[in-house]
This record gives structure tokens, sequence and C-alpha cells, in this order.
């Protein structure tokens, strides 16, 4: 398999992605090739200090890159040698078999939803979020705000992809899903999420527990949490500040640590064709580790096969 | 004044409702005087231990109860010598001044929407939460699950209501006013924040300073932080789980401390006619206290009058 990725995404690259492709291939299990796609200079210089066997990667020169603050769709049309549209280029034409990026999160999007197909019966991909429990685990938040406003067909939909992500990538053998809202007894709720009830108890993809409150958001009572782009952003954004605050403070609790999003670098764009990671700005070594980690588990396991048997109509 | 109190309301009442009352009444400051309502038999066997000053205080007998998990609407009906409705009745007709429960919140509800006006010109009334900022202060978090479907137009008005209440209560100068959202910009949002946001930017009675992230809900940038009910709800209690976690982890700091909602025992219904506040179901004798010094203050400043005046059509 050949995993593809952008070197020059993220705040601290090229340094930070080529520690992390070496660190990864050091150790990598199995027949895994990497793409590196970027200034081919500055990767070369890098791995003077990182090294990794020849026969393991491929450096794909970009001439130009993506900032990280130009507009996503103008920035892919006008810098067609930039590592994000070269990035995508080679994904869609089938030469790499997943792609990586720190980047631009915006471009990101743009290239995953108009270069790479839609999973056929998807209505909207979706974008979830890790939750880490006490417990070591880590549950999913879909969504976390690639979909401001939703309907009780969308949040259905995000339910069976990430159960599929949940099983296949996180290891639950039947993961609990939970509908996130104010109140554990059916019934409760706003307008989307009384009409989401009935069709995620009726899905019979899904191991659905019902509804699951704020405060059991961070237990590990459901392992798929489903809601709205918005509340969910919210959510992980509000989680991600205990970690600053907990530091600022500084704690050193293992658990608190683990609020530290850095480390698990991005989650991928679910619902679409083809395996497309998005990671944190300010990834280091480490994310990126994670990221190719999650994308060869996606290769692996035929993640995106599951998700299309999935949506096949039955009819 | 006269601060009637729901001396059955809560998991340990009646002796922390008593011991509560005991120990605002030891160093109350001004004129005041408490209308305990409940079982007089316990109340004064608990009054035995817990004394106060025989000038500061009258019970009224109340001969039932409203369990916590009564059906609210009917309970109320049905029970009209419960110290619930009691409460409201001797509030409607001007015998006490301010209502205070920590009993079944749903008939709280009930009670504050339908035996208390809502002010003129408001379209719905509003909870809201504390939350806890490093620096020692407080925002106000509104709403927090009373309205879980919102349009914008709700959301400006709990902007006007929650502002006087950071001014008032929480003593805010000029409080900042927030829009959660999950984008800092204009334009960025779901279709309720960005149809709010250009009213919270057009409204003369608040000082609007913009979106606000999930990261920032617990920094002290804004004082007001305005969402739809759903969504406060959840945040508020995502941020209460904090807490629980912080304890279960054997943390003792003063911050995550803050984050026991408990000790601050309620907030009041915010656009109703009176004070009334409703408690967190487990209040102890310190969350009465600051129920009780809230209620004091609501009238101290005459809130209500300035939230009267905010409302009056100007034409």
């Amino acid at each position: 398999m050949n995993i593809a990725l952008d070197m020059m995404g993220g705040d601290f690259a090229p340094l930070e992605t080529v520690k992390g492709a070496a660190a990864y291939l050091t150790d990598s299990p199995g027949d895994i090739r990497l793409t590196l796609i970027g200034d081919e200079a500055q990767i070369k210089a890098h791995l003077m200090n990182h090294p990794i066997p020849a026969d393991k990667f491929t450096i794909v020169h970009a001439a130009e890159v993506i900032g990280m603050h130009e507009h996503p769709t103008k920035a892919l049309k006008e810098k067609q040698n930039s590592s994000i549209a070269i990035g995508f280029q080679l994904l869609a034409s089938g030469k790499t078999d997943a792609f990586i990026s720190a980047g631009n999160t915006g471009a990101m999007m743009v290239g995953s939803l108009f270069s790479i197909k839609t999973i056929e019966g998807v209505i909207r991909p979706t974008i979830g979020g890790y939750m880490p429990r006490e417990d070591g685990s880590l549950g999913l938040l879909v969504d976390v705000g690639l979909n401001a406003d939703c309907k009780p067909e969308h949040l259905n939909q995000f339910a069976i992809l990430g159960s599929l992500y949940a099983k296949y990538i996180l290891n639950f053998e039947n993961p609990k899903v939970g509908l996130i809202n104010l109140g554990e007894e059916e019934g409760k709720g706003n307008l989307l999420t009384k009409a989401t009830y009935p069709l995620l108890a009726a899905n019979s993809q899904i191991n659905f527990i019902g509804n699951i409150e704020g405060r059991d958001i961070l237990l590990p009572k459901a392992d798929v949490l489903v809601c709205n782009g918005y509340t969910g952003n919210v959510v992980l954004k509000l989680a991600e500040s205990i970690y600053d605050i907990s530091k600022r403070r500084q704690m050193d609790d293992a658990y608190f640590n683990r609020l530290n999003f850095e480390q698990y670098g991005g989650v991928p764009v679910l619902g679409i064709d083809k395996p497309v990671i998005i990671g944190h700005g300010i990834s280091h070594a480490l994310a990126f580790i994670n990221m190719i980690r999650i994308a060869q588990r996606m290769l692996e396991t035929d993640l995106l096969g599951k998700m299309k048997e999935s949506f096949v109509d039955p009819s």
C-alpha cells in the first residue's frame, strides 16, 4: 500500500513530517510505502538527519504550498503544483491509496469533497473527533463541525459511518451508539434529536443505546456519540481547552494529558470513497505517526469497502 | 424584603435548607425576612439545632411535598398544599418578593411560566448557568436547556437578559456578550448563529464582542455566552463532569474545584416578572446561602425593574 503524506502541511513542517515518516517506517509493520509530497530539497535536507530506507518512500516534488490562511477553493484551483493539489491528483488517479495532510483544513475539505467521490448513498460526509475516556479508550464524536446544520437522516448516516470506524479502527467489537441530548429519556430533546431518535432506534446496522447527556460524553457509556456539527465542534474545543487549563495549572495527570488532542493527529473524512486524513495544524511527529497508522489500518481492514457495503441499496 | 424558601426541596431537605437559612440570617446584611415553607414540625425540629432570630422568619406550613420524579403539571395541579404550589401562590399574590426551591425542577418551571407572568415583550424566558473562569469570575451561559430550539430573536433577548444579570448580580461593569459558534469569523456558523450575529451586532443594549469558540467558554473572553438551550445544556453538563473526573482522580485544584456547580445553588429564571430561583437537587447549605444572596441582590438592585425597562416598546 502506498500512503501519501503532505510534507509541507502543518505549523512544524517539513521537519516534523519527516521525523514522523521516518519514525513510522523504522518500525512499521507490513508492506507500506510512503509518497512524500513537497519541496524536494527541503525534504532531502531533513532526511539527512532522519533517514528512511530508500525502498520505503518516493518523493514527489511540489513547487507550491497552500498557506494556512489562504482561501481554500481559490488556492486549490490556482496552485495546481501545491502539495495538497498534487496529493489529491495522486489519490484520485489511484497512484496512491490514502492521503494525509495537516495543512490548510479548508483546502483539504474542498479536495476531499470535490476530488474524491462521496460513497454512493451517503448524503453528507462527516468528520469526527476523539473523546478520550479514563479507561484508556477513545470514543468518537461525529460530527465536529463539517456539517453545522444537520437533518435526522444525516445523523443516522453519521452513526453508521462512526460505528464502522469505531469497530475497525478503534477496536470496539460492537460499538455502542449514543445520541447527544439534553436528557436521557426518549422524547427529550430539540426538534433534531427527537426526530433522530426513532431513526437510530430502528437502524439495524448500529448498536443504539439511547440518549447521552453532556456529563457522559467523557465516560465510556457510548463509543460513538452522534450530534450536529455545531454542537460537536463546541464540545470538542471545550474538551481541548480543559487540557490547556490543566497545563497552565501545572497538572500532570495521565487522563487530563490524554485531552491533548494534538497527539492524535487527526481523523479521516468519513463518507468519501478513499482514505483522507486531515491533521491539526499544530501536529508534531507523534501526530503524523498516528495518522499514518490510521491510514494503514483503514487500508488493511478495507474500512471503505465495509462502508460502501453499508450503503448499498438493498432493493 | 421577604424571600420565600421551599424547605422541602432538594435531596437533603429540610436539614440543609434550615442550615442554609440559619447561616444566611446569622450574618445577613440588610432588612430581610425569610418565609420558610414546608412541614412545620420538621422545620421546627431542625431549628432547635440551627436557631434563627424569631423576628427574621415566618413558617408557612405545607402539608404536601412534590417528589423529585413526579409529573410537574399534574403534581402542581393536584398538590395545592405542596411547598412549591404554596410558594408560587405567595409570590404571585405579592405576599413574598422572591421564591427559591431546589425541588422538582419541572414543577418549578411550570410554576414560573404559568403562575408568574412573563415580562412584557419577552418572547421566551430562559435559564442560564455559570461558567467559572480561572480569574475567579463567573460567566453566564444562556440558555442551558429551557429552550432546546431557539430562533435568532430569542438569542437576542437572552443576550439582553443575561447582560443585565451579569451587570447587576455578577458585577460586570459592561458585560461582554459572545455568541457561541464554531469559528471566530463573522459569517461562520449554523443557520441560527449566522442569523443571530447581525441582530446582536445591531443591539445597542448589549456589548457584543462577536463569536466565541468552545475553547474560549471557560476563559474570561465573554461574560455572557449566548447559545441555543440544547448546546448550552450539553456544555454545562460536560463542564460539570470535568469536576467529577478531577475528584475521581484525587485532584485538589482551586480552579477545578470551582467547576463543582453544586456550590452555586442555582440561577434564576430570567424573563419572568418576579425572582424565582431553581436550585440543583443536590443542594447543601452553601447552595441555599448563595441562592438567598442572589435573590436579595436581585431585589436590592431592582433587577426586574431594569429588565422591564429594557423591553419597553419605544414606540
